[in-house]
């Protein structure tokens, strides 16, 4: 059991019967919005940790995995994504990727709790550091109604960096949404959304797929990694393309840009394709 | 924090201050041997659960990454690997997955504590399904020993299943094995060593990397994978050839071999090995 002259918070992942948890010093944050709870911690050797209605969202030490991961299989899956939308997002580490790509003309991260960000800039400011980027429009709504009312075709990647099916986020995983995005995207335009994890979640995968599939897109995979903070520390996303393929970048185009990444690379991008469900 | 109405087996890593844990319903075994002691637990959703002083060597849920990331890049790196050895390992998972190899005339499991594989026989049953292939042979011996006793340029693979560097498996680490596995290898033979978390261990990947390099290995390359039962979830092995490259292999050479399998495939194997220390 855990030692009792220790503060630790944990995270039950009630499905698995299984259990994360981190060493806490100190809770730097408790605030209720109006559409959850909102906590932070100070942890002993993973630096700060954002939890939501009791999950946590993601930790100084490990996000980097998550967030490249979101990021760059998509944006090098196409050949020139110049207009970009992250719905959700809020703690500003999907935007800072996005905007390492230099073909980028407009990201729009539309996150529904503008407490999220506050807390972000506040909590995570190595996350929040390109908020500034003349190319980034930070937009606190409702996620649902900014991809419907977008203008069809308008967008080449939207990335949906939302919470667990539950809650505010529970839109998000539905068919309704998934058309809208295929509306909003141009031809060859990449849709790719964070899919919980491979070995538990393999039915809310599946899901995700079907409403892929429904709304037209061409081309759906399940791209795996790891995320030590979420519940079995293997992840997911899937990514759906309007027409076309989705391949990794050769590694000339990855070179040129530029991107400094401590987990993804072509090769990296490459494998994660071939996740198979177990 | 945990339910209280539950029982939970939780394992903390003093060095990340983190924590992992499973929902158990009953404890299946308790042994204290000359060299540690093992207890078995039946868990609500991973199965069965082994663990050894306090750390988890695996589940029933999930070992299948871990068995199959350790065996498969390293044998299929491999031309044709007829004799292997296996030193630790003593669940029978990893010898499962190497007899999966049709190449192989010889495989030698080399685990220093009899009881871990007589428990897995009791309670990992599906792992110990190939013990009495006629090519398998188990031996309960220090593997220190038993590789300093192999005739030099005698195996073509090794594969080092090991518990963590403490305790009985703690020479597993040193140079001297190191050194001693290079001579027992032909030449063009593969060493492979479970290698900890690519995030949390690095330190110890250096010195693994390290002890190879002055044996003499030609190529040495980590590998990364997920194995929700480790603390982080992310998990290494470290490949090390005694001449030649380390490559996956063409898909018709997998094809071709008939193995099933959950996790690994040729392009996994590439991604794998494009994993860089974070």
């Amino acid at each position: 059991m855990l030692p009792k002259d220790e503060t630790w918070f944990t995270e039950v992942c009630e499905e698995a019967g299984s259990v994360v948890g981190w060493k806490v010093e100190k809770q730097l944050a408790h605030v209720e919005t109006e559409f959850q709870t909102i906590d932070v911690y100070r942890t002993a050797h993973w630096g700060n940790l954002m939890v939501i209605d009791g999950f946590v969202m993601l930790t100084t030490r490990d996000n980097f995995l998550y967030h490249e991961m979101l990021t760059h299989p998509a944006m090098f899956s196409h050949p020139c994504p110049k207009t970009v939308a992250i719905i959700g997002g809020g703690d500003c580490g999907t935007l800072q990727q996005v905007l390492t790509h230099p073909e980028v003309e407009s990201a729009v991260q539309c996150e529904i709790d503008e407490q999220v960000t506050r807390l972000a800039e506040q909590h995570f400011p190595e996350l929040c550091e390109r908020n500034d980027d003349p190319r980034a429009t930070l937009v606190f709504d409702d996620g649902l109604a900014w991809i419907r009312n977008a203008e069809a075709g308008s967008l080449d990647v939207i990335i949906v960096d939302s919470t667990d099916p539950i809650g505010p986020a529970e839109g998000l995983f539905g068919p309704g949404f998934v058309a809208d995005c295929f509306t909003a995207l141009a031809d060859g335009g990449i849709l790719v959304q964070q899919s919980e994890s491979p070995l538990l979640h393999q039915h809310l995968i599946s899901g995700i797929r079907q409403n892929m599939e429904k709304a037209g897109f061409e081309t759906i995979r399940t791209l795996g990694f790891p995320q030590p903070s979420y519940p079995s520390g293997w992840w997911s996303c899937t990514k759906a393309r309007k027409h076309g393929i989705l391949a990794p970048p050769d590694l000339d185009r990855f070179d040129a840009s530029g991107i400094v990444t401590r987990y993804y690379n072509p090769e990296v991008h490459r494998g994660a394709l071939a996740t198979q469900m177990p």
